[in-house]
């Protein structure tokens, strides 16, 4: 049998599988679920090893574990690092039509927190490599599996365990399914990623909630004072006010822009994705370029008073910032911090604090090993030759391989623009399930007839 | 033994009857609390039968139930109808040094929700009378008690019930202890209550939470617009901005300035009450003229976003208004409704609701029937001459007595400005308990040789 009939066979238990998976809530932000975590971790290692992987670890962290399994038996051929996370974002379960952590399938679509962002993805190339496992007893590449519990709390422990494992991870190149297509049926290749941090603001008034009738006009009000600094973020432009925020973005080269343009994706297919009245965004810039080559800014949460009829004590805000090359965190909050203060009146207290250490933006090389392999293998899956596009999203991880592995990364992803990834019924098309099994089955073997110059091996 | 001396007696068993009220979780607001606040009211019948009023009733309303207790055997004598409320609002369990249900004394300070706000300000009443029946079998003037449980969710089913028991609350004068002093060691009288009403807000963008990264850029942040409209309700002068809020705010007169100013309370004093940073508010008028007689607009709550790293769907305000005569929220929500509104971009769909019907703020006549009275149990128990203030807070039913019972109000409070009303640790002196107790006990029986004209019987 070839591996692609094996994985067609067994497509419905692939699902299965995968569906257990997704019953484990590893929310690796909220620490109530650091058992869970763990426990998706083992369940994968487990899985790994039940596969045929071999040397497969729960390699631990000063965080969440990581987990390791690899296949070296290709002498001679390259060796590829697949990278994925396990862990997942947090969830408004009133919000989700069927419950977050009971995966449900309608209409051909597996509905579950991490079904798309990543374990989904992250396991249809386990099943790629079981499929020739289960059929010739060989891989046509050496294969290496890392999959992190911290991607969704900006990788925090894993630079610290590539230095380390340096001569475990060595490897050809990393190839990473965690980026969406632009647009169904038009399959496509990341060739950027945004980088950011997180900030939070706190706004103290009064030292404790204060009856708001009786000494209502005595004091300021801690979500006024919240309200007037975030409303002076953004000029009527949808520019960023921060001073200097623009400075080191690399601008996008006519290319770029024309590259973009002839994506065929509409405002209104966007527009339907998000649902939202109207798009909205930095004037200058297609809604194309601002999601993926330009920077932002948003408030992800404020919380202030309660159900009492009071004048609250304090307001919080949580800030995201997306950033493109060459933007630093390590610049650009500096700069957030002292504008934020700037606008505090003397009224309250504010205070600000990065979150995350986060990371800059990143530009893939299109010339990357392995890149016209994966070029292949998904237009002789999909039937349409790949598009280019940068993602606005963020793996943090795929600068560290750059940096400390010396790696190339290569995102070769199968989510859709409308998978709902960190809001609620997330999910993952089993058409592209399935039919990443079968893209990273040709990208295997395609990629290991490829002369790879060995930096590393 | 006289009732004086009857109530020094039994301090410490009357302090032990409050806590046991005060365990009741009465939050009128909250559904979910619906049974607590139904055995608050049983609890408090029962404890007027005890202590040996008649007629004593559970009245049902639309909401939440009505207590009723009278005693009426002093023909020729005036009737006083004391108004409370039974009901608390709701609490943040975090901020609570001890739990807000379990009452504890720290200091000759009883702590717990409700305990000066209005349970324990309702309670004391009670005990005056007790202190006349259990020592002299009689009390100085016939007395009704009318204790509701919907005071903190804008006495929305009072209205009704006052047009149908008009027999029943046949009374010369309404006393009602639910006001604070505007400082420690200087006896109040208040001459005047805000009105007010409360509104929500709803923002919704996009239908879902999009992701930061791959969305970020795309639409506007529900969060951004919440704020922006926030910042345009007050100017740089702490005026609101709601186009004629302030066309039929009557003007504070010359002499209430000057009797406001002679007040000897401190803004230090106020600056340390509220623990904020510094004192703000309305250009032009003091912070004693700002709390009680001009009106103000506070956001009282503001929700956006969660723990994962998107984009809102959803935010959402809860604004409180606080009107002075001759404002009517009737008047001022619909400019309210409409300025939002034309705040509000296309990128999103804002929609304002008017939670509450509120009312107007009141003015009460200085020479109301029991006001020297008043004067004169204050000065004979605490040793200083009360001073007449408008309060900031609002107590609906006062314009329902007015306009339905044509009865006029006694504002005759105990709670001190850091009772922390609405807010977290809750606290009522026990020498304001104890002094209440003793004001009323004199109270009643100077009142009670006063002649009224009676316009009810």
């Amino acid at each position: 049998m070839t591996p692609l009939a094996y994985a067609l066979q067994n497509r419905p238990e692939f699902a299965a599988q995968l569906k257990d998976w997704l019953t484990i809530p590893s929310i690796s932000s909220l620490p109530a679920y650091a058992d869970d975590v763990k426990r998706a971790a083992e369940w994968l290692a487990k899985h790994m090893r039940h596969l045929g992987l071999e040397h497969v670890e729960v390699l631990p962290t000063a965080g969440h574990p990581v987990v390791y399994g690899d296949w070296l038996h290709a002498p001679g051929a390259p060796t590829v690092l697949v990278y994925g996370h396990y862990d997942v974002q947090p969830v408004k379960p009133e919000e989700w039509t069927s419950p977050a952590f009971q995966p449900t399938v309608r209409e051909n679509k597996l509905y579950a927190r991490g079904a798309s962002d990543d374990k989904g993805q992250t396991f249809l190339h386990l099943k790629a490599v079981e499929a020739y496992l289960k059929t010739s007893g060989r891989v046509p590449v050496n294969v290496k599996f890392l999959v992190e519990g911290e991607e969704e709390v900006g990788s925090r422990n894993l630079a610290s365990l590539l230095k380390k494992e340096t001569a475990l991870l060595k490897a050809d190149t990393v190839l990473i399914s965690d980026t969406p297509w632009v647009g169904p049926g038009i399959p496509t290749i990341g060739v950027g990623l945004r980088g950011g941090t997180s900030v939070e603001v706190k706004i103290n008034g009064p030292s404790h909630d204060l009856h708001s009738g009786l000494h209502g006009g005595a004091v300021d009000n801690p979500i006024h004072v919240a309200a007037r600094i975030i409303a002076r973020l953004h000029d009527a432009k949808g520019r960023v006010t921060v001073p200097g925020f623009y400075d080191k973005v690399r601008p996008l080269t006519r290319p770029e822009r024309a590259q973009l343009k002839r994506i065929p994706v509409t405002d209104e297919q966007i527009l339907a994705e998000t649902g939202a009245p109207r798009l909205w965004g930095e004037a200058g810039y297609s809604v194309m370029e601002r999601m993926g080559s330009r920077p932002t800014l948003d408030v992800l949460k404020i919380t202030g008073g309660g159900d009492a009829a009071a004048i609250t004590s304090t307001a919080r805000i949580k800030i995201g910032l997306r950033l493109v090359p060459d933007q630093h965190p390590d610049d650009i909050y500096p700069r957030l911090h002292d504008y934020i203060l700037s606008l505090a009146p003397d009224t309250v207290r504010v205070t600000v604090n990065r979150l995350s250490p986060g990371g800059p933006g990143v530009i893939i090389d299109p010339n990357a090993p392995g890149l016209k392999a994966a070029q292949t293998a998904m237009r002789q899956t999909f039937g349409a030759k790949p598009v280019y596009a940068r993602s606005g999203g963020g793996i943090p991880v795929v600068l560290m391989f750059q940096r400390i592995l010396q790696l190339p990364s290569l995102l070769m992803g199968f989510g859709l623009p409308d998978d709902g990834l960190h809001g609620p019924n997330e999910k993952f098309d089993l058409s592209q399930f399935y039919g990443g099994i079968d893209t990273s089955i040709r990208f295997l073997k395609t990629f290991g007839n490829e002369r790879v110059q060995h930096a590393h091996g």
